[in-house]
């Protein structure tokens, strides 16, 4: 994984030099368009405030469970690649598969920066052929400016010069965000954040981007999640307007979501287990509600309820007009011990088979053709693209094909995407690029992949004479630029 | 989506010039076949009066659930399609997603044809890409002579252009049949359908064609089918040979059966929800009728008694040479609001999961090496492709792998389909190609789009040496011509 | 499929000019390495006797079910490729598909040889594209030295140059062990073996290379097999080290693995119907245990108990070191008159969807970071490569992928397996080339392949500035060579 290969300007492109050739022009089109970036994880703050960046390891490795997990399946214990232990888990707590992401203080016994940065150099040609491999490797090279390749030999290096340009004052996240060229940036918050930051940022005339919250409600709709009676209560107190019970909650929920709107949110994401939705009638909610409150509820009781919250949360989307996202199938926390020792998003959140067809039909049977509502369904099983996604998205105005998300974010993966749908729904149903990433400075690289093969998979249909070579230049726009933007109401 | 592209003679053949080179021989030993389609929904009336193709729209657009559905998936509401309202549905209606097509009258306030197709011209770019876009342009191109690209500002001149091919003397079905080079053309048809059209084509000296007759019984055999009961009673006053009940209904259905193959038929067709069959002995099965006769069944006796029809209808097939085909898994009606304004196969019908290996377990168990029965299996779920129908088919001599269908009739999804069957169980075990079309002018185009696609997917193989390109010339032959004759036995 | 195709340099290689030029050089780098078979069902007595080969029929047909399927699909009775009937089957026994290998008499109406032979080539066209015809077509050029295509037509003549072949002194099982340049060959053993030709091997010291055993419980761990509980019987008595009941077959299990390790193997394998796997108290355990020995265990209790002896087996693999392999999702036996006239193994094993995330994580939970534990996970059911498995062994340091097993062992099916895994997993994850075969002649053709399609592949990516073309020459010596080494401690 040579840095020269980072660099080489046909990277990700189809061999084939005919289909090459188309490619190019295509990716010419595009390439220098601005990121929009409708989904993601990065903190606002750290822009409102222009945060420096901390050293290599702790901005690159140690909170990147992409990496982390790779490097850990080699046999590395995480505790090795400084990830803190969390406080003391509840021995009361649910399933931690329902858990949500864990506070932690920093370990006493943590390495140091440059031990975590060698580990993984040594480490580094694991990620060979794979996205995270990709995106560290075009971030070496463009961001950080390194022309050598990584390898545990030359990890002091490295380390070095990274750390030399994190302290560089140009450095500095409102710049970068410049000079990434974004023009859109959706944080993801919780339902409760007061917004300052986004509000900040919205209000400072020195800065020209725009920085948009998202209403990401999971930890206050999921019974299951040992946090959920707690968070109710904060929330009904904070923005029932006095009321009580299922119905300050609804209340609150949509007074929330009206202070997000207010703030410049566009969408409200759902990170749940399975698509799962249920319209229920309101005395029978409400019943769920108070059971769930009293802990009397059963495990399909709490999903019933979880469910129909799916359904309230479609029902406030289609009123307030909030892009609604969900993200569903990932067995979270899949193993317990390094959950109990190193929290949430530590590298094994596993995905399993899941249906649309039957789940979400309960909110496309009353809102599926609803004036303005935009569902963007996102999935990690593969096996619903042909079958189950473009066919729904083909004909619901308001179902829309979520990017290839988490383990499919990848060149081959996002190929298998684009062939698996086109033919059913055509290029006009799918979201847009979503690069779904809390790593700041691998912005830029995730986008580019995906235009690159973008163009790649346009330049074959070209190649094969099923469209156009000049509709194939008007659709990579549209694909880059006018998806987004439609889709997210921009 | 230019009609240049239409008319380029590599058109869906691989990029790679050698691959190419390879394809194009491949495609030369089969472009000139003639046509056997011997699974489809063309009206044999049609045929037998040649009756006049409507205008521009009622021929391309408003019937055409593939048409119609991604135009309302940007937003267009389907009567703007001039799709018509039903009679008013039954409130008493058991789940439309049971339910048969609806019959329904023309709703007064329906556009005029050229208003649709100006609508269509202005929706053209959704279709880029999409199986329909292919077989739409190749259609306007070859069959209505268009040299211009569709497009909202050339809407007037298409529609003109078109109304006036359909205007000319040879612009009829019997003469589109012998342009089109079809040799065989199967219907599908009601079981109590007299078949008039198909003996009065069979009796004409001057057609030259098969028009051959199918059975499709789905609306006798489902008790979930709100006309269930009421098609039965029909059924059995018609043909049970004064028989009443379970025997009556059986002797029934052999009865039409042999009316059938008396009158060309050479195939039983089967849309069930899912493959499930089931062996029940005599007693069951009658006190299974009688209970959903009386309205008395549970939903899983109901679906209990279908599973056994089908088990039925392969016992059939056995004793009268019937060869039975089964297009399962697709959620019918899946939105309820627009069932009940615009009828059934309005684009709404939805895949999801099915299995093989249990489902048709009862069938094969007792019938999977009888002598002459033949079971042709499709599926709009791809896993079974490799997991499940290519092992089936790659042992059982009954089972044939049923062509890609629906959504996956498309070259991608016909090329994803040959390699995920090929290596298990050869070219021999494939029905060949299906166009199950009820859009008379399109079958030209999906027979070539198919016959392409088989010539690259053979190039592929030769050119990478696992295959000799003589044999190649021998096996494509065989997919176009041989396979259909010898799996439908005509 | 002519014989000059066999002999092409670059077969199998992708076709485009560039990236077929990259792929030989890599193919280069791995063609003379000598074949590591981890896993396979050769007898270790034939190369202990060094045997002679049977004739053509018995040696290259009869016994093999990926070849007799294909032509008892096209319509020709087993018998007719002489698979002998078993021993009349116990009528009370339990569902087939829940037994394993019938030991079967040969039948007396038995054809010939050199009809049989006769058969298969008059069938040959029918394994154009297949796994088993690219094998078969290696082995008559390299093993056997036909330089004709096989056809009805020169059946004789090939036939009888086989034949010759067969009787030439060199042509033994040690002489081609070394020709074909083994160095290790792992067999497939019950647990009760004395392995006294693994021992006799080992003491030789003519011989030079390394046969071990491999310890495959499955008939003493599944109380639905109908021989369970007289395996369970016979293992207690004969290492239960005088122990009875659950307590004594735990103490025999561990002892017979002990066994096969003194005696060199490095490997458990589990033919399991699901992943399943339970984590029960001994109580729970011990009662299940009784239940299903005295005939009391329901369905659902014999499965339980087959699942919690999964969990035992990963337990003694952590303590005694041997890796754990499985090998899911095959409904063994589906047509249960093939089984009763002829056994298992007869090619109507036909594969269902399975799930990882949920059935192997009681075993994760405990077991999938302890040192040194390796677990190989096999499929059948292409879907969980990406959903599951590679998101699992990115994380697990114990879990490693499965080659592509079975059905999928072929040149299309491998390069989907290495584009849906290593955009997750990357390359070290993988467990190497397995070639699970009993055709002893067909070991160098299946390696073959698969290095063809490693080097297929990992081109691709060179060619499109994925990966360097230095790192990729590592990554294939790695593949071929370093993987099945490291994953199964050789």
């Amino acid at each position: 994984m040579s840095q020269s290969i980072a660099a080489h300007p046909d990277r990700l492109l189809p061999a084939d030099p005919g289909t090459r050739r188309i490619a190019r022009e295509l990716l010419g089109r595009v390439q220098d368009l601005p990121i929009i970036s409708p989904h993601g994880h990065v903190d606002a703050a750290v822009l409102e405030q222009n945060t420096p960046f901390p050293d290599p390891a702790a901005l690159l490795v140690s909170p990147d469970h992409y990496v982390t997990r790779l490097i850990h399946a080699s046999g590395v214990p995480l505790d090795r690649l400084r990830l803190q232990a969390p406080a003391p888990a509840d021995p009361s707590a649910a399933d931690p598969s329902q858990a949500g992401p864990s506070q932690a203080g920093p370990s006493a016994a943590a390495p140091d920066s440059r031990t975590v940065w060698r580990e993984f150099c040594q480490a580094w040609p694991l990620f060979e052929g794979t996205a995270s491999g990709y995106w560290l490797r075009d971030q070496f090279r463009s961001v950080f400016g390194l022309d050598q390749e990584i390898s545990g030999a030359t990890a002091d290096a490295s380390y070095d010069a990274i750390s030399a340009r994190l302290q560089e004052p140009d450095f500095r996240p409102r710049q970068l965000f410049k000079d990434f060229n974004i023009e859109v940036l959706a944080t993801t918050d919780d339902p409760l954040d007061d917004l300052s930051s986004h509000k900040a940022l919205a209000e400072d005339v020195t800065f020209h981007g725009r920085v948009l919250p998202t209403f990401r409600p999971d930890a206050y709709l999921n019974p299951a999640n040992p946090a959920w009676s707690a968070n109710v209560e904060r929330l009904i107190a904070a923005a029932g307007d006095g009321g009580s019970g299922f119905a300050g909650y609804l209340i609150a929920l949509e007074n929330r979501r009206r202070y997000f709107v207010e703030h410049g949110a566009v969408s409200a994401d759902h990170g749940v287990r399975t698509p799962r939705t249920l319209k229920l009638d309101a005395a029978d909610a409400e019943r769920l509600f108070n059971r769930a409150r009293s802990g009397e509820a059963t495990a399909a009781e709490r999903e019933d309820f979880e469910a129909h919250m799916m359904y309230q949360m479609a029902r406030m989307s289609v009123e307030d007009g909030l892009v609604m996202t969900i993200h569903p199938g990932s067995f979270r926390n899949h193993h317990t011990d390094t959950f109990n020792q190193y929290g949430a998003d530590t590298g094994h959140d596993i995905p399993f088979a899941i249906d649309y067809t039957e789940s979400i039909r309960p909110v496309l049977q009353d809102f599926g053709t609803a004036r303005d509502f935009h569902l963007v369904l996102f999935t990690m099983d593969e096996t619903v693209y042909s079958r189950e996604l473009a066919p729904l998205a083909g004909f619901y105005p308001s179902v829309y094909l979520g990017a290839p998300w988490w383990f499919l974010d990848a060149p081959d993966a996002m190929l298998r995407f684009r062939s698996a749908v086109t033919e059913t729904a055509g290029f006009s149903r799918s979201s847009g690029f979503i690069d779904d990433t809390r790593a700041f400075c691998s912005i830029p690289a995730r986008h580019d992949a995906s235009r690159r093969i973008e163009a790649s998979f346009l330049a074959r249909l070209v190649a094969e004479h099923r469209i156009s070579e000049d509709r194939a230049h008007d659709i990579i726009v549209d694909l880059v630029d006018g998806s987004p933007r439609r889709v997210f109401k921009l």
